[in-house]
């Protein structure tokens, strides 16, 4: 069945069942001109949003349609958890090609509630449209926090020690094997598959340390270690140097990396997709934030480098050499092969 | 020159000049994982979101890409107005064909960030991306206001008189103006044609009837006029009787007619695209209401009709006779032709 065959009308009213998971603060939620709700007194609102387009950012049989949905909102849950900030409510926008199934949009449709019920974020609303050849999503999500506990990317010292709240790289070794067509035989390489299209996003870990009060600067990691890390260096005018023997790798990406004869640091350093947050903390408070993370979530923050003031991103490798880093950028429209840090840009716009 | 030629960080660069017109309570714009920014404190928020995609809510060839980002904006601004709110925050989301060159994207932020800046109204972030074949934006816009004077569709009373903030028809007649190809030969079809490609969201006038505590729903014309009182008589459970005799009609409008050989009801009633507003305010109230609009804004406010118990959608011409108004909803997969108002659905999804 297609979408015309029910008309927009009948679909939005079943797109609007279990949107609202939170009733406070809501006033209205679809149907009217606009969605209208209280944002919690005494907080600041953040909002992150991303667009993804068929044959730019997925390509439909390479995963399921609840997967995708699933993923397109967790990559933005993951601006926020970036920021410290409490996901509340999302506004999905949608163009569906004439082409698309019913069933196609239920998939999608339930994986974003799946994925936004479990952080109690509501679906408050969005736009519905008809698109001639690709199917389109814009996800737009709005969270709250204290404004003095706030995460930003410029904020970054000399000295701070840098941590990766997850391994690195499984994802991009998860999409090696979509790409090149490998079945996931094993469970390591069915793990890997699972962190590229379902990747958990870290909202409870990034709310965690922002109430710490110890983090200075924090990002996620979408475009890859090296390239999210430059952000914050850029913006925060800074360098960095990251320690080789030290850069989390999961024994999933190392049985990888075995079998397929990859190098699991070039996963790592320039993998993308991970979703884990890196931040710097100064290094007095290292030991009793790595403290109070493993007591809360019970597995270890990584502790993989430090703030430099070369302003180059840089790593010693395990006989100690210190080599540059090129960050893999990526660029949407000119992959840049200059070596340097590109200039600071970040998720919003 | 292309996008390509410059790189997305460049342009970046470039789009975030202008965008902040309005400092306090920022925390941060573009550049980071999300926007950071304060609501003011005993304000609900508002957000209202739309996606437009070439061939399918626009043709390049059509319209200037100035006018194309000025629209785009206004469209959600008219949203935010037809709950009595004040718009805030932008959020443009872009994806880009390979073709597109930067004068084009020059001018539609132009145009996003002239009508941004005359409504005191940051772009605080977006995303951007590349498109394989259509150019596609959504814009976000979020405002704020009392709660208490929200203005919702679903509260029309029976009984309630119905008004508009201006005339309806124009944007349709200068729509077929472009689909027909005619040059627009006389200041009156310049109007129609303005009105088209450039409407004003009637920000300031549903702030103003917002405060006067009086109107009981609202809405704005973007389907037309039938279709759009369609969507508060069915979520209110109401009807409505029209009077053909005072439905606002432009000079403009008219002399396109009679040249034409249009007519102007049919205009006014299926055009859409007005970005006027319809609300409905007590009898008791319409005196007071009419006054202080005219005091204000120095023009009329125009009474069109009255709700009714009837449920449905009716209109007396000029001899009297009541004749039934069948809603000319735009649904973008299926077009109702059942004669049935449309199930009440709304502007968010």
């Amino acid at each position: 069945m297609k979408l015309k065959d029910i008309g927009e009308f009948a679909w939005i009213d079943r797109v609007r069942r279990g949107c609202l998971v939170r009733k406070d603060a809501v006033l209205k939620g679809i149907g009217d001109d606009a969605a209208v709700f209280h944002v919690p007194p005494h907080r600041a609102t953040l909002v992150t949003t991303d667009l993804l387009v068929e044959r730019v950012h997925f390509l439909k049989k390479a995963t399921s349609a609840f997967n995708l949905g699933y993923k397109a909102l967790a990559v933005n849950l993951s601006d926020i958890a970036a920021m410290g900030g409490e996901p509340r409510e999302a506004f999905i926008s949608i163009a569906i090609p004439e082409d698309c199934t019913l069933d196609y949009l239920d998939g999608l449709y339930a994986g974003m509630k799946h994925l936004a019920a479990r952080h109690r974020v509501n679906i408050l609303g969005g736009d519905t449209t008809a698109s001639k050849t690709d199917l389109i999503l814009n996800i737009m999500v709005l969270g709250t926090m204290p404004a003095e506990e706030i995460l930003f990317r410029h904020t970054a010292q000399i000295g701070d020690v840098i941590f990766s709240t997850g391994f690195l790289g499984d994802s991009r070794a998860g999409l090696h094997l979509i790409l090149e067509d490998i079945p996931p035989d094993t469970p390591a390489l069915e793990k890997l598959l699972n962190a590229h299209l379902k990747p958990r996003p870290h909202v409870e870990e990034g709310r965690f340390l922002a109430t710490l009060g110890a983090v200075h600067a924090a990002i996620d990691v979408s475009d890859g270690l090296s390239s999210d890390l430059g952000h914050i260096l850029r913006s925060s005018n800074v360098g960095a140097l990251l320690d080789a023997t030290k850069i989390p790798v999961s024994p999933a990406l190392k049985s990888f990396c075995a079998r397929f004869s990859g190098d699991p640091l070039d996963y790592a350093l320039s993998g993308g997709e991970d979703y884990v947050l890196l931040m710097t903390v100064p290094p007095e408070a290292e030991k009793r934030v790595l403290a109070a993370f493993e007591k809360t979530f019970h597995r270890p923050l990584f502790a993989i480098g430090r703030i430099t003031p070369s302003k180059k991103l840089e790593i010693t490798d395990a006989s100690g050499r210190i080599l540059p880093v090129f960050p893999s950028g990526w660029d949407h429209f000119k992959p840049d092969t200059s070596g340097f840090l590109p200039p600071d840009q970040g998720g919003p716009v």
